[in-house]
């Protein structure tokens, strides 16, 4: 049973979802005026590495992760001033380029970062600016229920008219002292001073502006993600999750807006990841230490190098990013990939004596000590101590050669190995010729599931290829067998004839 | 000089810049509710092979292309009706998927087959959608000039104060026979029959709506074009390029409200492409000869094979798609694909004696010939006659074992076929020796620039790293040589030593 720790309530609960074997999860996306950081890639394989145990579970997991292109004004994230420029309107005049263009670069750099740290994919990926007229309504409906209030086109939700306001983050409002008298400093429109902007009324050839019922202006930041949300999702979810620095103000926000306009509870699962150190200091671009993918890339690490990196701190502890811990989890990663290469190419070579063998291995008790750590709140530091353990003992059978069902031990290893999203690929694989020959036979060696997880973009139509070429072989027929062989270089692959043997070249 | 076809002055004009040595051109592109089909592919062509030859005479081209995701409904080709289903909602309800997400899909594959089809990308492609504000300022500032009208939220252009209307396509104010009584079936806000919308109110529970002065609903199909003009290219412009189906009303809408929006003529140079007929007819889902991007590739044909058919028919002739014809175009790539194999193999081989040959070929003379089929209303068939003319000549010149200079021959039709947009692609090359070793020697045989253009992919690193294995080789260190190899096959090709030198193969 998974426990997850739910920043609402303070403490690990027990997950149960809303709909039996559906899960909606939501999470908070880039603002696309900028390069995403490595604390934004930490943040964002957080929710991956929830959504792939899930799957795991059996869950069918819907997700979405909104783009923020605008509302996202330069003070938002500190204090809730609704003050300072929009970040995208910003970058646009410093560029000079079209808010939307500014936001296409950025997105599209960010899909990339995460395709390449073998991110998940969300389901979908809505963009605020094409979800105006959504929160124009939601945003209506607030003013009906009399939560929220219109002041010279601007539009503020009043936070006392929601007595729940503060739970997630402790902000109560007791805590914060307001609702008793405030001398408007903060916007001169403003009741109280963090009654929170739902529209503003855009300043003169403001570089985004849509027409609403109050002014020509832009929304406040936190309603894109209620509009998006219940467009996508419906009016209750299973886990919201982000950034530790997106709790106060903006989910705190988000929360009483959403609330207040269906009546509902709205999020069963808060889920918040810590933020990063460099060097035992808060990353910050005015001291040096501030690092994006591509530093991390020139200095010769891969994205899988900086996966292990974050899976190897809790998503909830302060992770310290340094250039010694990345080699150590580029060493591990290694070791990871040594021993895959080992147990596949054992498997491979033992395959004719496999399926009767008793193992020395108990992989019961290993995938049980894994799905204990990962019940535990996403533990995955526990999660890769166990993995190691499993490979020193797997190393330690083969060593002395004793019997065990690789082919179990393969399973255990790529699903775990799946669950974390790290990918290990092996470039060159040698293969017996009774292997092929078999598989050429009878076919009761699937050598494309032995070969699929390993050879990275081995097809059944390479392997084709492959037992046609053996046939051609046999028939002395060379001339065709080189031509089979020069078609499976087109599809990425070089074999070449060793003794007893291939061996299958990644190019 | 380039003489081109204005469809505004139905004559062929001398094309002059606004600016000189600048371009800018706007071309309606796609709206995002399907999968574009051979015909769109032809007239997207069109505005590639005129800003390709802008290029080659030297002018700075900004190109626009916007993605319609909004208010084209399904009645706007056929008539000004302003009545049907806005396209993408229609497609979003039959998918059960967000409009955004209809359009983003078919936006993606628009993209991709545009780079296959080796069309360069438009410098930016902004989408309706983000563009709601724009067209509601120019759409309030014709009302406030008296170009338009508004009535129970919906706003229409009154063609009769725009006297001008209907120069583009014909369709004059008198030969629509308006201005003069009207019974108002076509919409019933409507003062006049061809009167076209601006913005229309939405029925309740319309999927894309946004508020406006005038109603909360959606913008008329032709408003976001004089939008996106004005705002990425400025209020005048030098070309304006669609298809042939285009003309009436979208473009002549746009003329109108553009011109009385900035009381500015707009546009220098109207371009349109004429439809394309498959087997004789005109192509249409219902008599089962209509065909997409894949229909083509899944017979055998390449992009290019495509491109090759389109190129053969004028741009303002009706062409005639067949399967035939693909295949006498198919036959023709391979022409010239074998041609520039054999230039550039005897280019290599005769390197030593290049520099002071005297061609058989007068260059000057196919280049002239070249550009006056190009500066003739972008005449491709000519163009294409006068380049296999070349290849003819130049071939029969290379089977007499005349002297020839090939790096001449070799820039000029290279230089052509990117005009036309057309990438020819060998495999395999072969190098003799010296040349390589030449190359490492002093380094005044330019290898990249040799080789760059015909086995795609080959870089300054590969070259190097052949430098470094020959080296290798003379020292007898045969385990760098084959390292070097290795390396050389990472970067995607394969070197193999045959009889006095190597072949270069892509793999």
């Amino acid at each position: 049973m998974l426990k997850i720790y739910n920043t609402f309530t303070n403490k690990k609960e027990e997950f149960k979802s809303i709909n039996a074997g559906k899960v909606g999860m939501y999470t908070c996306g880039p603002t696309v005026y900028d390069y995403i950081h490595i604390g934004n890639i930490r943040s964002y394989t957080t929710p991956d590495i929830l959504r792939r145990y899930l799957l795991y579970l059996g869950y069918e997991v819907k997700h979405i992760k909104n783009i923020t292109d605008v509302g996202h004004l330069t003070e938002d994230d500190i204090v809730q001033g609704d003050s300072g420029e929009d970040k995208l309107v910003k970058k646009s005049l410093k560029e000079k380029k079209s808010p939307e263009e500014i936001a296409n670069f950025y997105e599209e750099y960010f899909k990339e970062t995460e395709k390449e740290m073998n991110i998940l994919p969300a389901n979908y990926f809505p963009r605020a600016t094409a979800h105006i007229p959504q929160m124009i309504k939601i945003i209506e409906s607030l003013i009906e229920k009399g939560f929220a209030y219109e002041k010279n086109g601007n539009v503020f939700f009043n936070i006392c008219k929601f007595s729940e306001y503060g739970k997630l983050s402790g902000n109560t409002l007791e805590n914060l002292n307001v609702c008793k008298r405030f001398d408007g400093e903060e916007h001169e429109d403003k009741k109280n001073q963090w009654d929170f902007a739902l529209w503003l009324k855009a300043p003169k050839n403001h570089l985004m502006q849509w027409q609403s019922p109050w002014s020509v202006g832009y929304p406040g930041w936190h309603i894109e993600c209620s509009a998006m949300s219940t467009e996508y999702l419906g009016e209750q979810i299973d886990f919201h999750t982000g950034g530790e620095d997106n709790i106060f103000p903006h989910h705190e926000a988000e929360i009483a807006q959403t609330e207040c306009h269906t009546g509902k509870k709205w999020v069963n699962y808060w889920i918040h990841t810590r933020y990063l150190l460099v060097d035992s200091e808060k990353m910050a671009k005015s001291k040096g230490n501030f690092y994006k993918f591509e530093d991390v890339k020139e200095k010769g690490f891969s994205a899988m190098d900086l996966r292990m990196l974050i899976l190897s701190s809790h998503y909830r502890s302060q992770m310290n990013f340094s250039w010694e811990s990345l080699t150590q989890a580029q060493k591990n990663r290694k070791t990871l990939e040594n021993f895959f290469a080992r147990i596949t190419n054992s498997a491979i070579h033992n395959f004719n004596n496999q399926q009767n063998k008793r193992s020395k291995i108990d992989i019961k008790k290993f995938q049980e000590q894994f799905e204990n750590a990962m019940n535990d709140d996403l533990n995955t530091p526990l999660v890769l101590s166990v993995i190691f353990d499993f490979v020193k003992n797997v190393n330690s059978v083969l060593d002395k050669n004793e019997n065990t069902n690789l082919t179990e031990v393969k399973s255990f290893f790529e699903k775990s190995l799946n669950v974390l999203g790290i990918v290990l690929e092996i470039k060159s694989l040698k293969l017996p010729k009774e292997i092929v020959d078999l598989n050429k036979e009878n076919e009761f060696i699937d050598l494309k599931n032995i070969l699929g997880t390993v050879l990275l973009g081995i097809s059944q139509e390479i392997i084709d290829l492959m037992k046609q070429r053996n046939q051609a072989r046999d028939e002395k027929d060379f001339k065709k067998s080189d031509q089979l062989r020069d078609e499976i270089k087109k599809l990425g692959f070089e074999i070449k004839d060793v003794k007893d043997g291939y061996e299958l070249v990644k190019l």
